[in-house]
């Protein structure tokens, strides 16, 4: 059924905290008419990631925030359903960054064409897309495994993670997932094939952590920050990496939060006497060559069947506030994403 | 005059936070006799060094602790008082590992000769020493600063910073030294001709800091922690460095010092946002090569007037307990040692 008007999810407050539904407004407006140049998005598939909570921020950060009353941003697939730019035609399906709207005008800057024999255009947004990007470029720049080495994951059902644990086990290393609650774990260690999996829920999680590891940890790749990154802390071997990609844990915190006790010089203390390295990236930070690799070697991974991926699908982009919402606090299962339209 | 006993120090009890200055004990013993292919080393100077407050706990670190009983470990200067080793002369000066007491014996191994035509012996402990190796391999296998770039080097006036912000400058960097007090800070303007320097005791440390940082912190050379990285982390740019090479400021806590806030959390996040690399390191963690590397290099830069360096002597050996916890509070002024033998 098609829409006669657009329909978009803005910024109407900074959450402070938990971000909260009403910090969101889902707005109905005119359908854009695409000028010269330009083309028409109709959006399908909108990605909801937790680098999000950054941008509706106005904290110091890699990237502007988000404006009150600006259109979220967010990676989408998108099909053109009108074109006056000479290199795109109606009907092709792009990977675009239209946000979180259901129609969207392009210059054509940054468009990627998908092809849906290759794989569901979705995982342009997910496991072929900023997601494994992030995983690929982090594991194999900062953790960079070795043969027999221990790599450990957070979050390790989620849309980075999987790719993550996935890639280490191909380069040969012993990966231990964590992941919340047993189906999550189930799905880590069976769909996945990661060698062990810990509940980070369990009342017993650091202790069940260190039987995992005999040999302690050589890569931890950070996601989650919280109890988890109590738990590996002890467990880190000399010489051992950590990028670090997310802190989800941390990212809802306010100041209350924070009454401690101080885990700094704890952590200081290991990252000085095992030698650690500690190094924050995010996809962007890596030569441009990476990413094409990334698709070609990823994509070979996928026809050979070892890499594999998860999508939970929220139906609606009414949807997307409250999806979001629960993705900051791990109820997502799978890659996220909203279906915006057909 | 000559002893006819030998006198040593050595380890009475674990300190628990702040070392006491009877958790060490001053022992007279005869003097050893070198049997066949040892020496007996004299000492004439030993080197006092952060580390050791490690080497006296028994928490997991590094290298093993010193047992209860044991003599204090320690780099020394000494000249060979007798040898029935066929590679070593009476007379010969060398570096050597005799820790704290006036004689010793040594099998060779890790012995250097040193010849003081070419620098005082006394600096095999310091600038041309494990200190000021630890300075060069730290800062430029993980610093590596850029001409331009402002590298902030805490504990600046002691004996590795001391020699990372000459190195850094001759590198090309805009050094800006942190030290206590205003006679450190003076001397490390002055005479080690650092561009800035903040004094940490200030009130207001942390925005002077920020005053002589107009374009942020590209590396930052740890030597401290405490009140000193919380002033220097809001200051740090995209991409920066932090070399971890000590703690001093934590290495007397006890857990009450942990009450909170939780620091952790901005470190966390900094290190995400601002992708920063943080990798602790010690002296032995680098090609062996870089060792001579340094010694040439270093050699020359002295020879040019380029590297300088002052050292704090403390006269006898009975005072290396009441010195080395003065060193942990920052009471020594330039690189301490302490003259045991003539």
């Amino acid at each position: 059924m098609p829409d006669s008007q657009n329909l978009r999810v803005v910024l109407a407050s900074r959450p402070v905290g938990r971000p909260k539904p009403t910090d969101f407004r889902v707005e109905r407006a005119p359908i854009p008419e695409p000028a010269d140049g330009q083309v028409l998005l109709e959006v399908q598939t909108l990605s909801l990631d937790p680098y999000m909570r950054w941008r509706v921020s106005d904290a110091k950060s890699y990237a502007p925030p988000i404006a009150l009353g600006d259109v979220m941003v967010g990676a989408t697939v998108a099909r053109i359903k009108a074109s006056r730019h000479p290199d795109w035609r109606e009907g092709d399906i792009v990977l675009s960054e239209a946000g979180w709207q259901r129609y969207a005008l392009s210059d054509g800057s940054g468009l990627r064409r998908l092809d849906p024999a290759i794989a569901p255009p979705s995982t342009a947004l997910g496991v072929l897309g900023m997601p494994g990007l992030t995983a690929y470029v982090g594991l194999l720049n900062i953790g960079q495994p070795k043969p027999g080495e221990t790599v450990v994951v957070a979050a390790a059902s989620g849309a980075v993670g999987s790719v993550v644990g996935q890639i280490a086990r191909i380069k040969g290393a012993r990966v231990v997932g964590i992941a919340g609650g047993p189906e999550k774990c189930a799905f880590v260690k069976n769909e996945l094939g990661f060698d062990a999996v810990v509940d980070h829920q369990a009342p017993d999680f650091a202790q069940k952590l260190a039987e995992a590891c005999p040999d302690g940890i050589d890569v931890y790749f950070e996601n989650v920050a919280g109890h988890v990154w109590d738990a590996v802390l002890p467990l880190l071997n000399d010489f051992a990496r950590v990028p670090v990609c997310g802190l989800i844990a941390n990212y809802n915190d306010g100041p209350a939060d924070r009454n401690g006790p101080d885990r700094l010089p704890a952590t200081m203390r290991e990252i000085l006497a095992r030698r650690i390295t500690m190094r924050g990236f995010i996809v962007y930070d890596f030569p441009r060559e990476q990413e094409d690799e990334f698709l070609r070697v990823a994509s070979g991974w996928i026809r050979e069947g070892k890499l594999r991926w998860r999508e939970d699908v929220v139906d609606g982009l009414e949807q997307a506030p409250d999806a979001f919402i629960g993705l900051l606090e791990g109820k997502n299962f799978g890659k996220l994403v909203v279906r915006v339209g057909a």
